[in-house]
C-alpha cells in the first residue's frame, strides 16, 4: 500500500482551471491533488537579443514558489536576491519542454513567457507546472490565431509531465510530498501528445535503477500523461 | 460619474476566502474587485536577532507581485535579484499596520511572518493586502490560542486599509487601476477597529490637497473600513 | 516641556549654505539644527529610457547617509551591496516632492538628479533634504535660465517639508532625534509655496490619530514651512 | 560516419592525471579528448549547518568554467556576480552523483568539497567532471584512511558518467562539442561500479525518444563507463 | 610652469577641521586645495571574527565618494550594488597605512573604523584621506586615553600621504585633477612621522620611470609630508 | 639563509608553456616555482563603450584563483557573488602593465582580454600572471599579424614583473608564500624590456623602507626581470 492510499498507477485528482487570472493572454490554475500552480502565458512582441532578426520566436519559462507554499516557510527568493539552483533547473526544464512541441518559426518574431508560480506544494510541482503551462500556452496561441496575428498554429502537439518512483520496491505514479520523501528513487518524464519522450530525469536516492526499473517507470508515466492529455483538452475546450 | 460606474462612496465587491492554502497557520485570499491578494501568516518559534531575549514577539510582512498580475508583464524580482523600492515601501507599511494592533509582549518570543502575494492587480493592492493580512493573522493567532501556546489574545482590535482620491474634483473611495491612473491626488488610510488612524499617506499628483480635501478623504476611508471590518469578522467566523 | 527645550511650534535653527560644493550645477548644505544634509543638483542632457522622445524632462533624487552620520555607526550601503527599504522610500519621496512643483515639459529633454547625502543626523533628515533640495534645484535651474538653455522657468513654486508629532499629548514641530524616539505618533508634511499639501505621511506608534490631531499637526507644519520658505528665498537671493 | 571519425561506441582518449595540484587532499586533471577538467577534493573538519550534530558527513561539489575554456570567451561568473542556471544544475548533479556512492555516516562529521573547474571544453564537461571527481575523492579519502582519521572506507563503489546521443539516427557514445551541437537528442548517464544507474537525464532536441532509443543509449553508456572505471582504478593505483 | 601655477615643490592649501561632525569619536574635514574629504573614526568594542580572542585590536578604513563630488556625476555605488575596484583598492591602502603606525596590541580588543568620504574631488583624494584619517584617529584615541579605556598610547607616530608626478619632464608635488590627467607618470607615497616609507605606488602612463626619477619623486614627497605633519599636529592641538 | 634555501638574488624555476589551451588566440601556463597561472588572451573584434569610434583598441585583464589553489580552500568568488578587493586590485594592475607596452592605436578597434587564472598558488601570483600574460598576448598578436588583421606590431617591448622584499634584513628576490608571510616589507615591480619601471608597489609590514632599501629591491627586480625576459622570448620562439 502506498502512503497516499492510491493504486500504484493512480494519478491524484487533476484539475485545470483555464482563465484563472484576467490580464495574461493565457492562464490556468493547475492542481495535481494538493499541488497547485498558477500558470500565465504572456505574449511579447519582441524576441531576446540572441534571436533578433532571425525570423523566429521564442518560448521561455520562469518558476517561483510562494514562501509559504510549503510545510515550513522558505525564504523569499526576491528578498534573498537570487534564485536557487533548484528554481533555475526547473524553469529551464519547463522552457525546453514547451519548445519541444512548438514550431518557433511559425510563432514569428514574438516571445511567449510562461510564469509558473506554486501556490501550494505537495510534490510534483514541476510536472504540474509543465502540464498546466501547455494549457496556458494553448489559450494564448489560440488568441493570436483568433486575432489574426498568427495564421498557422505553431503548436505541434500536447506536452505533459508526471513523476514516478519506487516506493518499497513498487513502481508508483505521481508521487505526493510524503511519497517523494520516502521514494528510493524517482524520476520525471515529459511526454508529447504523440507519445514521444522529450525529457527524462531519473535520480536514485538510496536505491539505484536498472533497465527493467526504468522501463516500468516509463510505462507508468505514459499512463499518467494519457490522463493529463485528456484533461488538458477538456480545459481548452477541444 | 467615476470611471468604474460606482457611487463615490462605494467599495468594490469585497471577498475574503479564509484557508485558501493549507500549510500556513493562517491564510486568506482577499479580493477588492479584480484585485486579488493571497495572504499567509506563518508562525515561527523564534524572533529576529534584535529582539532575542527581550521577552516579546514580532510581526513582519513581505509583499510580492506575480509577474503577470498586471496588465503588462513585469520582471520577476527574484530574477532581477532585488526588490524594488515600491515593494519594500509596501511591505514596511503592512508590517507597521499589523504591529499597531498587536501587543507584542503577549505574543511571546515568536514571530509571525505575513506574506502578501498579489495574484491579480487592479489598484489598491496594498490596502487589500493589509485588510486580508488581518484575517490571516487572526486565524493564525486563534490557532495558537486554541492550541494553548498563547493564553491571552495579543490582537487588540481589527485593522483595515482603503484608498481614496480625487477624480475630477470629486472624492471617491477604493480606486481601481483606471481611476488611480487618472486621480489628481490620492491616499491610503489604515484604520483600526476602534476608529483610530494608524497610517495615512497622501500624495498629490497634478492636483494638491488642502485640509478640507484631506478630511473628505478621511471620511470616505472611515466608511470603507467599516465595511471591510464587517467582512473580516464574517471571514473569521465572529 | 519638550525634550529640546523649544516651544511646541518652534523650529530648530535653519541654515542653507548655497554653493557648498563647486562641481554641481546647484548645491546646498542644509541644517535643521544638528541635522546636516549636503544636496547637489546635477543637470544631465538626457532623460531616462521611459521618457525618451516624449518632449519632457525629469527630476529624480537619491538619498544616502554617511556611515557615521548617526550616533552609532551604520553599515555602508555600498559595502552591503544594497540600499535599505528606508533609503529607497525616502528618495522616492524626495523625487515626488520636487516633481510636484516642476513643469517637466518646460524643463525640456533633460534630467536633474538631486543627491541628498546626510553628513550628520539628528532627526528629520528627509524633511531637511527636501527643503534643501529645492534650493539646489533652484540654483541649477537659474543657471540653465541664465545660460539660455531654458527660456521659461519650469519651477512653479517652492516646496518644503517638516515633521510634526505628539510628545506627551502635545503637538510639536520639527522633532529632533530624541523627540522622535519618544513621540507617540508623528508625520511628515510636504507643502508648496502656495500652501498646498503635496505629501503627507503619518504613522502612529503607540498612540493613534484622529482628525483633530491630524489637523493640529498640519497647522504646525504650515507654520514651520512658512519659515523654511523664507530662508530658502534668502539662500537663493530672492 | 560520426563527425569525430570515431566508431559509434568509441570513447575519446581518456586520461586521469592524479595529484595535478599539490595543496588539495585529492586532485586530478581529467581529459575526455580535448575536454579537460581540473578536480580537487578538499577535506573540511566541519559540516554544513543543516547537518551539525547529526553524526554524519557531507560531500558537495562546485563547478566552474574558465572564461576562455570555450570557443568564444564567456563572461566570468565572478565578475557577473552570479552563477548561471547551467552551472548550478551541473554542480548539483555532480554532488548527488558522488553522494550516491558514499556512506555519509562512515565519513564522520566532516565535509569534502569537490571543485570541478573546466580548463578546456569540448563537450561532456559534466561527465568528465563526475568521472574525475571520483578519482580526487578516492585520493582524499585514502589520505584520511592512511592518516587514521577514518577507520572504515566510506566509499562503497566507483561512479562515472558519460554522454550518449543520436547522430543522424545512429546512437553514439561520448559526444564532443560538434557532435553534441548536431545531435537530435542526447543524454547523460551516471553509473556505479556495480552497474546501477544513479542518474539519467535525457533531452530531445529536434528528435524525440522512445523506449528502444533510451535502451540503446543506456547500453552504450554502460560500455563507456566500463572503460572509465578501468582508467579510474589505474589512476588511483588499484 | 605647472598648470596650477604652483612651484614644483609647492603643496596646495592644506586645511584640517577637527570635530567637523559630532557623533564620531574622532572626525576631521581635510582639504588639499579643492579636494575635500570628511573623515570619521568610530570606536567599536569588538574585533572582526578573525581576531577574536587574540588580545589585539584592529584599524580598518572604508572609502566613498559622493556622486557629484566629481566634475560629472558618477553613479552611486550603493545604487549600483557594488563598490568599484578603485574604491576597494583605496580603502585597503588607507587601512594598511594607518595600521603601519598603530600598535594593535596596545589598542586592546576593539576596532576603529575610519570612514573617508569625498565631498569634493580635485585630485589626490586618497592622499588627503590618509592624512585626514590620522587626525580623526588621533582624536578618537585621545578620547580613549582621556576616558581611561586605554592606558598606553597605541599610535607610534604620524602618517601622511602625498602624490607626486612628472609633468612635462618636471617632478611636481601634490597634483590636482588637471595635472594628474596630464602627468606622464605619477605615484603616491605614504610616509611616517619618523621619515620612513610605508607605502609607495608608482604608475607610468605614457612615460616610464627610472631610479633617478623615483628618487626625485620621493624627495618631493618627503617635503610635502613634512608640511602635512605640521598641520596635523596643529589640528590635534599638539 | 632564506627559507627557500635559494640565494638572495635567485629566482624560482621559471617555466612558460605556450599554447596550453587550444581555443584562445594566445595561451600560456606560467610557473614561478610552485605558483602556476593559466593565462589566455582572447581577441574580440569590438571595444568597450567608452572607446567606440575612437580608432583605437584596448587591452584588459581579469584575474581569478581556483578555490583550492591555496593551502586551505577559499570561497569561490562566483558563488559569493562578488570579486574581492584583492582580485580587483590585481586585475587592474595586470591590465595597466600590459597597456604600458602596447600601442593601442596600432591595435585597431579590437580588444584583447587576458584571463589569468591561478591553478596553484605559492606567492607571487600577480607577478607570474603579468609575466605570463605578455607571452599569451604576444602569441595572440602574432596570430593577428600572420593573418593580416594587423599590419604593424602594436607591442613595443616586453613586460615582466617580480616581487622582492626584506627577509631578516636581507633583500631577497621572488618571494614564495612562506617568505612572503615572514617578510618585513616587500614590493612588486613591473619592468619593460627596455629597462623602464612601469609600476612599483611597495608595502611595509613591520619594517619600513628608506631610499637605500628601495633601490636595493629595485636592483634585484631588474635581475629577476632580465631572466624572465629571456624565458619569455624562448617561449614565443624568438
Amino acid at each position: 500500500m502506498r502512503p497516499s492510499g492510491r493504486a500504484p498507477d493512480q494519478m491524484r485528482a487533476l484539475q485545470f482551471e483555464p482563465g484563472f487570472t484576467r490580464h495574461a493572454e493565457g492562464s490556468c490554475l493547475v492542481s495535481f491533488g494538493d499541488t497547485r500552480v498558477l500558470v500565465t502565458a504572456s505574449v511579447e512582441e519582441k524576441v531576446p537579443p540572441f534571436l533578433r532578426g532571425k525570423g523566429q520566436g521564442w518560448v521561455t519559462a520562469e518558476y517561483g514558489m510562494l514562501p509559504r507554499a510549503t510545510h515550513t516557510r522558505g525564504n523569499r527568493e526576491a528578498a534573498k536576491g537570487k534564485q536557487s539552483g533548484r528554481t533555475q533547473e526547473i524553469q529551464r526544464l519547463i522552457g525546453r519542454s514547451l519548445r519541444a512541441v512548438v514550431d518557433l518559426r511559425k510563432l514569428g518574431e514574438r516571445q511567449i513567457v510562461v510564469d509558473c508560480d506554486v501556490i501550494q506544494a505537495d510534490g510534483g510541482t514541476r510536472t504540474a507546472a509543465i502540464s498546466g503551462a501547455w494549457v496556458a500556452l494553448r489559450i494564448a496561441v489560440d488568441k493570436l490565431l483568433a486575432g489574426g496575428q498568427l495564421s498557422e498554429d505553431p503548436i505541434r502537439t500536447q506536452v505533459a509531465a508526471v513523476s514516478c518512483g519506487f516506493h518499497d520496491g513498487q513502481a508508483v505514479l505521481d508521487l505526493d510530498y510524503d511519497e517523494d520523501s520516502q521514494a528510493g528513487s524517482d524520476g520525471n518524464f515529459v511526454l508529447t501528445g504523440d507519445s514521444a519522450i522529450v525529457e527524462a530525469q531519473l535520480t536514485a536516492e538510496g536505491e539505484t535503477f536498472d533497465e527493467e526499473g526504468l522501463l516500468r517507470l516509463l510505462r507508468l508515466a505514459r499512463m499518467g500523461c494519457t490522463e493529463i492529455f485528456r484533461e488538458q483538452l477538456k480545459a481548452v475546450g477541444k
